[in-house]
This record gives C-alpha cells, sequence and structure tokens, in this order.
C-alpha cells in the first residue's frame, strides 16, 4: 500500500437485473466476499408497459434497498470467510451503473417515486439506459446540433441517442408532464448512488460524475459545461430550468464524492466516513477493472456489449461518427476515454434460446451450452448464413434505434445450430465495425480484453470473436470486472493507491487462456464480414444504394467451398 | 356418360415422396376408393448424397412396384366400400407425375437402374425434379439461346432450370460419363409409367406428352419439334445423339398412349385392355382436376407449389418472362397452358417446423397445427417481419436456384408465431409476384382455386393467401385433385366422356367456403407486398439498386401503428 494501511476496497456494480456488491483485497485484486440482489419490482427488475414496448423504467427504492442487502451480504461473507478482514480497513466505496439511466428528483434530490404519489407512475422513475421512448427527442436534438453547427455532439459519435439524458427528459414532458414539472433535477444513477450513501444529494451541488455527464448529457468543459440555454430553449424553453440545478464542474471517478452516512454504514455493516468514490459507467468502470490502456479495447459482453479504450489527452483525436463518447477523464483520469457499444449481444443469443431453439436444445435446461456445442461444429462460412445484429437497433456505428435483425441465406436444411452460430457471427461483426471505425480515426486497436459471464463459459463464441476480429483476445480474470473496477475508484479515491495507473497494475489480471485468431477462419470471416457491412450499410445507412444481387451467390459459394473443404 | 357406359376411371398420381391411386365414380366426380405406397428407397423415397446437398433421385423401380400396391390396394377399396363396382367398367387410367423427372433407359426403354451394375449409382437412376445439381448447365443452355436468339426459351420464361430435362442429361455426361454412354434415351416419368403399364416402350415411338416435352425439352412445334441438332451441338456434341430417339408428335394428355398389359392387370386387380391416357404433370392435372379455366388460377400447394391458368389459343400471349411455360394443349386440349410455381411452399412452413419451432409448439405433436393457431391471433403488419420465401430457390418469377430466405425485421420479442407467420406471408408474397407477372402480360386472374392438404388443414393460411392477393380463393372439393385431374384424362382418352370440358362440368367441385379477401388485410398487405417486391429485386434480380435504408423503418412504423389499433 503506498499511500496508508487500508487493505481492501468495495466495488458495487448496478447491473440492468441486480446490483452486485465486490470486496477486494488490494495486494492482488482478489475477491473475498460478493453478493447479488435482484431488483424486485416489474419484470426482472424493470417495469414495462405492453402498449409502449420501448418503455423500461426501474424502481429508484429498488436500487436503495439493493444497495443495503448486496453490500450487507458481501461484507459478511468477508468477514466469514477471512477471519483478519475488518470494515475499518475499507480504503473506499466505489459505484458503477447503467447509463443513461436518469431519475427526477424534488430540490432536495430525493427521487419523486418516493413519494405515495408518483411511486407507481413510470415517469417519475428510473428511465433505464434502454428505455426507448425518446427516439423522437434524440433525433431532434441531433438535426438541431447540426442546424446550428456548435460541435455539440462531436464527443459523442455525431448522433445523439434516444438512450441519453436530454432526450429522456425532453420526452417526460411530453408522456408525463406533471412529473416534468414535479422534477426539480434529473440525477443519473451512477450519480444518485453516491450521492444517496454519502448524504449529499442536493441537485446542485452532489458530485456529477465527469462520466454520466460528458458521455450523456452533452456536457463539455470546452463549451462551458451543459448546453447552453439557448440551445436548450430553442429544442424546448421548459428544459431551461435544469441547468442552474446542476453541478459547476464534474470530478472524474478517482475523486471523492463524500463519505458514508452513519444510516448506511449500520445497514450494511461498513463504518460511518468510508471514503465514498465519484460514479461512473458499470463498462467505464469495468475497462478499469480489466486492464484498458491505450491500444487495449475493453469488451464488456453480457446482454449488451460496452467497448472501452483510451488514448492520451496529447493524441490528434478528431470527432468519431458514430462512437458513443470520447471525453477527456471519462475512464482513466488524464487519458480520453472512447466508448462505443452494441445494444444487444447477450439479449440475441438468449431471445434465440427463448423464441426458436427446438425441443433438442432446451429439454435438457442447458439450451446455450448445447446450441454452442453445435454451432463449435460448424466451420465458418458452412451454414451460408449472415446475421445482422440488430434486434435492438444498433448503438454503433449506427446510432439507430429504428433498425432490426435480419437473416439471410436460410435453406430447407438450415439448422438452429447453424442459426445460431450466425447470430453470434452477426455480433461479431457488429463488433467489427466498431473496431474498423475507431481505427478509421487513429485509435489503434492492438489487443482485446474480454469480460463477462460470456468470456468464461463459452469459448466457441470467443474463438468466433478472435476469428472474426483477426485480433488475439484475453479474458479479464475476474468475472466481476465492473464491481472490481469500482472497487478501485474506490480505493484510489480513499488514497489506498496513488492513481489508477498503480491500482490497475497492482489487481489487473488475466486468465491464461489467450484466444489467437485461426488464419483459414480469419480468411473465411474475411469475406462474410465484406458481406455484412455491404448489408449493414445498406439497410443502415441512408441513401445506399448498393447492388445486393451477388450476396446470396456469394454465401452459397463461401458454403460450398467450405463444405468442400471438409470432404478433402 | 355420354359416349359410352362405362363409369369409372382411374387416376394415379405420383408425388414426390409416394404414389397414389384414386378409383373415380365419373357420374359426380366422387371418390370411391384411394391408396397411397410410399417409395421405399433412400430418405422418404429420396437418394441423397450429403456430398451434393442439391442431389435428389428416386428408384425407378420404386416407381413401378408402387404403382401395383397403390393401385390393387384403391381397386380392392373401391370393390370393398361399392359392392356394384367393376373393374370391368374402369373407361381409363390416367397418369401424372412429377416433373421434369427424366429417367435414363436403354434401347427397349428399360431403365438403366433395372440392370444391377446401375441399381446403386444415382445417376442412372431417375433425377427427380427437385435435384439442382444442373445449375451450371441450365445457365450455359440459357446463355446459348440467348445468344443465339432462337426464341426456344419464349414459351418457358425466358430462362432454363436446372430441374429441367436437357440441364439434367447434360450433367449426367459430367457427373457419370458411364452412364451418359448406357443411357440410349431420356424419359420423363410422365411418359415412362404409361409406357411400362401398356408395354410401349420403345423410345422411338412410346407416347411423349406435349406437357413435358413442351415445358421441359423446349419441344415446339413452331420449330419442328425438339431443339435442333446445330443447337444441341453447340452446347455439347454428344446430346445429339437423343434426337432421333425420341417420338415425331407429342401427344395431349386426352388421347391414348395405349391399353394395359395383362401383367399390370393381373398384378392391380384391372382389366387387361384397359385404355391408358398419355401422362402429364401432377399440376396439370390437379389443376383440370381443380376446374382451371381462363380467368381462374389452379394453386396446387404442398411441399412447393404449382400454378396453372390456360387462356384461349386465339389470345394475343406474348412470351411471359419467368414462368415457367406456355405451351399449347398443355392443359386443356384447345387452350395455351401456362405453367408457374414456387420452389418451396409447405416445405418452408416444415423446415420451421422441423428447425426452429420451440417445445410448445413440438410437445404437443402437432406442431403445425398449433403454430398456425398462434400465427392466427396476429394481425397482419404487427411482426413487423417480412421474409423472403427462397429457402429452396426461386423458380418463378425469378428462375434462380441459386438464391436463399431471408427474414428481415427481428427484435429481442420477435416470436416463433410471429416468425411462422411471416414465412407464411412470404410465400405469399412470392405467389403474388407469379400473378401480378400473368396479369402485365395480359393473363388475367379473377379467383383462385387452392388444391393441396394444406387447403383443408389450413384456414388461416388460406385467409393470408386472400388477403395478400387481394382475390376470393376457392378450395377444391377434393383433396386429391392430381389424381381425380388424372383420372378424367384417364376417362376421356378412353371415351367415358366426349372430352375434357364435359368431363370437368360432370365432376369438379368446390368445398362451401370461400375465403374473401378482408380489406383492412388487403390495406396492410399491399404496404407489405411492396417491402417484399423492393427485397426481392434488390436480392433476386441482378443489377438492382435500391435504396433499402427505409425498409426497417416502415416494417416498424407498420407494425406500431397495427399495435396502436389493437389499443383503440
Amino acid at each position: 500500500m503506498s499511500v496508508n494501511e487500508k487493505k481492501y476496497a468495495i466495488g458495487v456494480d448496478y447491473g440492468t437485473n441486480s446490483v452486485r456488491a465486490l470486496v477486494v483485497d488490494l495486494a492482488d485484486g482478489r475477491e473475498l466476499g460478493t453478493a447479488v440482489s435482484n431488483y424486485p419490482t416489474g419484470d426482472l427488475g424493470i417495469i414495462l408497459d405492453r402498449a409502449q414496448p420501448t418503455l423500461a423504467r426501474q424502481s429508484p427504492r429498488d436500487y436503495v434497498d439493493c444497495f443495503m442487502i448486496a453490500v450487507r451480504e458481501a461484507v459478511e461473507q468477508a468477514k466469514n470467510d477471512n477471519p483478519r478482514f475488518d470494515p475499518k480497513d475499507v480504503a473506499g466505496i466505489g459505484i458503477d451503473t447503467t447509463g443513461s439511466t436518469p431519475i427526477p428528483v424534488d430540490s432536495d434530490g430525493v427521487p419523486l417515486a418516493f413519494q405515495e404519489k408518483f411511486k407507481d407512475v413510470p415517469a417519475a422513475n428510473a428511465w433505464l439506459w434502454k428505455d426507448h421512448t425518446s427516439i423522437e427527442e434524440a433525433e431532434a436534438i441531433t438535426k438541431r446540433v447540426h442546424e446550428l453547427g456548435n460541435g455539440y455532439l462531436d464527443k459523442c459519435g455525431g448522433i445523439y441517442s434516444s438512450e441519453w439524458y436530454w432526450a429522456k427528459i425532453w420526452h417526460c414532458l411530453r408522456e408525463n408532464p406533471e412529473v416534468f414539472e414535479a422534477a426539480y433535477s434529473w440525477i443519473e444513477l451512477a450519480d444518485f448512488i453516491p450521492a444517496y450513501i454519502t448524504g449529499n444529494m442536493k441537485p446542485e451541488t452532489l458530485a456529477r460524475g465527469i462520466c454520466p455527464a460528458g458521455h450523456k448529457a452533452m456536457w463539455d468543459a470546452d463549451h462551458g459545461g451543459l448546453p447552453s440555454a439557448d440551445f436548450l430553449a430553442s429544442l424546448e424553453p421548459k428544459l431551461t430550468k435544469y441547468l442552474g440545478r446542476y453541478a459547476k464542474e464534474t470530478k472524474a471517478a478517482d475523486q471523492l464524492a463524500g463519505y458514508l452516512t452513519a444510516d448506511v454504514a449500520a445497514k450494511t455493516g461498513l463504518v460511518e466516513g468510508t471514503p465514498v468514490a465519484v460514479g461512473a459507467f458499470d463498462c467505464h468502470m469495468g475497462a478499469v477493472g480489466a486492464g484498458v490502456a491505450a491500444g487495449t479495447l475493453v469488451r464488456i459482453v453480457g446482454t449488451s456489449a460496452c467497448d472501452i479504450t483510451t488514448l492520451p489527452l496529447d493524441a490528434d483525436l478528431r470527432a468519431i461518427p458514430g462512437l458513443c463518447g470520447v471525453v477527456p477523464g471519462s475512464v482513466l483520469p488524464g487519458a480520453y476515454g472512447i466508448e462505443a457499444g452494441q445494444s444487444a449481444v447477450g439479449d440475441i443469443y438468449r431471445w434465440f434460446e427463448r423464441s426458436l431453439a427446438p425441443v433438442q436444445y432446451t429439454a435438457g435446461g442447458n439450451t446455450l451450452y448445447d446450441l454452442e456445442q453445435d454451432a463449435a461444429k460448424l466451420l465458418p462460412g458452412e451454414s451460408g448464413l449472415v446475421a445482422l445484429d440488430w434486434n435492438n437497433g444498433n448503438r454503433c456505428i449506427l446510432v439507430d434505434q429504428a433498425l432490426t435483425g435480419a437473416i439471410i441465406g436460410t435453406t430447407l436444411s438450415t439448422t438452429a445450430a447453424e442459426t445460431y452460430r450466425a447470430l453470434i457471427e452477426g455480433t461479431a461483426y457488429g463488433a467489427r465495425a466498431i473496431i474498423e471505425r475507431m481505427e478509421e480515426y487513429g485509435v489503434k486497436i492492438n489487443e482485446i480484453v474480454i469480460c463477462g459471464g460470456i468470456a468464461e463459459k463459452s469459448p466457441t463464441i470467443m474463438q468466433i470473436f478472435a476469428d472474426v476480429w483477426n485480433r488475439p483476445l484475453k479474458i479479464s480474470r475476474s468475472a466481476q470486472t465492473c464491481a472490481l473496477g469500482a472497487s478501485l475508484f474506490g480505493a484510489v479515491a480513499g488514497g489506498a493507491f496513488a492513481n489508477v495507473d498503480e491500482a490497475q497494475r497492482r489487481t489487473v489480471a488475466y486468465k491464461s487462456t489467450v484466444y489467437e485468431p485461426q488464419s483459414e477462419a480469419v480468411a473465411v470471416y474475411e469475406k462474410l464480414y465484406r458481406i455484412y457491412k455491404t448489408l449493414h450499410d445498406a439497410f443502415g445507412v441512408q441513401g445506399t444504394r448498393s447492388e445486393l444481387y451477388p450476396i446470396m451467390k456469394e454465401l452459397i459459394a463461401i458454403r460450398d467451398s467450405v463444405r468442400e473443404s471438409r470432404r478433402i
């Protein structure tokens, strides 16, 4: 320990359906205790509306209650399994969350949903990242920025997303004006949890993280912080009320948000006054927990996927169209944080499993594993299929929720395993489009680190990824890189390490298996990716008029030649 | 009975997997006896080759053996159930078969596969209609015809198919030169059965039907019969040997092929000397059994679909690109027989059932029915999906086997029932492209008659067809219209009716249910069909460069508006 004698840190990771707490030993990054608490409200923690299939909200009360449960259980486990563990040795707590997940609050920063009258009103709850009700507002924001040429979107890919802060707030005015009126401010979940557990909840003064502010709220020091009043008024005058109700400065996640309150300490078994770091998004902290650095792309693959890399602040970095954001300090202090992602990855696999996998795969209760076993027997190109991975729209590089999935090349002998493999490949092609876009703009990617449960459970998927991307893949040692990364920020904010660099050096590790691209597979996937990209542009890029007639013939030719190669 | 006192006829229908025999009462067309015999060889009667997935052959021995079994059983049933039935009152026997299904034979017309040395050689067996090994040869034939401008393909849609006679014979030279050398001639299954059961098997003299000759072998009285020696030699000189080994004239199916031999009579329980009509393709005779006429399109829907209509010989009929054929006398004597079709319809439904239907549909053993029940609950457009129906290539109007299926518009909530419905709709759109092509060229379609098991079992599919085609659908009373139609030709050839017109008037009937197009569904399908047609041309028509970007948006807009309409 370089700065003090604190030996542990706690990371708390807010996922889409649950929150996980992790107690980390700072000597080597190993996990002493972990616990998960599922959000009890709605469908797997999500408030849905059958009439509005794009609506996805969550209960802020769940966030608070599940924090207490998960942290308490993780601390108890650490105590039980490690007699030397003492909560007073916890250097700090770090928080990562989904995002953009803004919560409407009153003037004290208390969620409107805590009030009885708003409890069951969807608009008064948290607007989960994957809520896509704000497509029109996002389009209007993008259009206005481009009309004005104010550069507000240069650092977030040129297109504002319906998943993001201002689009959601604006949509609230249309969906439920009463909630909009009652909302004194909107707080990102990543800011809300540190605020709540430190008691620093006033909208004007609570610590607003650079990560949610810069990536989702168009906050940019270069234009003086939040978007200008003129700009917001040109969208909707009522939006301007929120401007004065936001911290003047934003903070990186290695900074302190405050200290744990007595109340929360009592409920979790921690010590009052434990330092709490500024929050950030799950994938940003996960990337840190997985060793993100310039040249290293960290992909956190779960229901969706998040790509994070960094570039030194002195790099000649232009705006990168179609990425989620390029924000100084949002991942590592002192570097550009570069973020991209896919709206669905594991969600597509699970969709197939639930909706279209036949009985031979579902009977054993081990569907995805069994499907993967059969998919593993196939060679690249053997199915003759190519899939577009847009079942939940396209976050990058098209930034268009109004896109859908497609499967091209089916025959009367197309199997479920072939289709499943094509869907996996589709998600790999989608990721490759992101990697290529980064490199086009000078962000070189030498190696890729995968985190998330899928990285451990699905070697076939990992090999497909390595072959499609034509780059070696490493797997994070921790299955909980987001929570691990969060704990590191807690540790740095609490003074256990001098900086995040040192924290990474001390704690980040990889599994021994590295997936190397296989040259034969790479060659086939090169052809298939070109086909994917032609379809990608044809369906996804306005104004494209490409000839698609050769595509089915090429898929057949690739298929037949791969099958022929099997016979030889 | 107008001509003689014969009261019955027998129709024998050679399908893809089995042969069916039908004993028909000519007083009203009702069925007195029926029996099916499954071809025992190969996979459901088809000889396959895992290394060549497009290969599909059948045993000529099966054809002969199954004839005896099916006819004998049908005759016995007719006797048992109808004490007055007497085989001597059978006016004639008609035969319909799949096609083009050519069989290599020796100089006596005996199939090479009857020889021990050729028995298990795929090339020496029958080349089933759906064998697609001859894609290259078919393309070369099309190319040469267009280079020479000889008009040989004007009456069969302008594109020679890999399913057809000369492409298959030519491919045999490449696949197995020994078989090609040994083959003295090639006889279509539709000609072979009448030849075999009448003992008139010599290749030079056996009755060659106008239907297989005109639709598949480029036989045309206007150019003197078969293609010229010069033309065949320009493809492959060795093909010319077959020219002198073919009847000088072809015959319509209301003509006599000969009389039943004593041997076959003994094996089937029929009377020696019973008249046997010239053979024709299943769909042609099926169309007659379903009341085909000018303005009436008969669709025989099974694993694939065949469309038949007619036009008076004095009509101003141009060549119709993309149809299978326009042949005088091939369906009804005295009219153009117009044929089109889809390479897969029921096969697509069954593919989905076998490969992708999840357990809730397969557990009950009633998969297609259960899927259809759930698909029936959906409104047109509600799924947001559109499918291309090319899982087995496209027979019409693109005549391109090197096309594959596609499903566009999937989301994370796309269900199996939605997908299944989209596949049904895809086959309906494919048929609509055929209907529109016919009408473009002056073949007006006022009503559509559907035959085949699906017409009786699947009211939802029938309603979708009616809505997509925006025309009333009638259902043939007989579930066995092909065999029924064949029996009518047997009856006419045997003199029981003066002509086919009279035979139809006396025997053809419909079910009382008529499916009328529903205006709301028609309006939605009008939009969806335009989307289908854009995709159809983009993937299927060389040189097309259309903008596909709006398609996913339009599908979403249609879906959302239909879902909205449900709420109101």
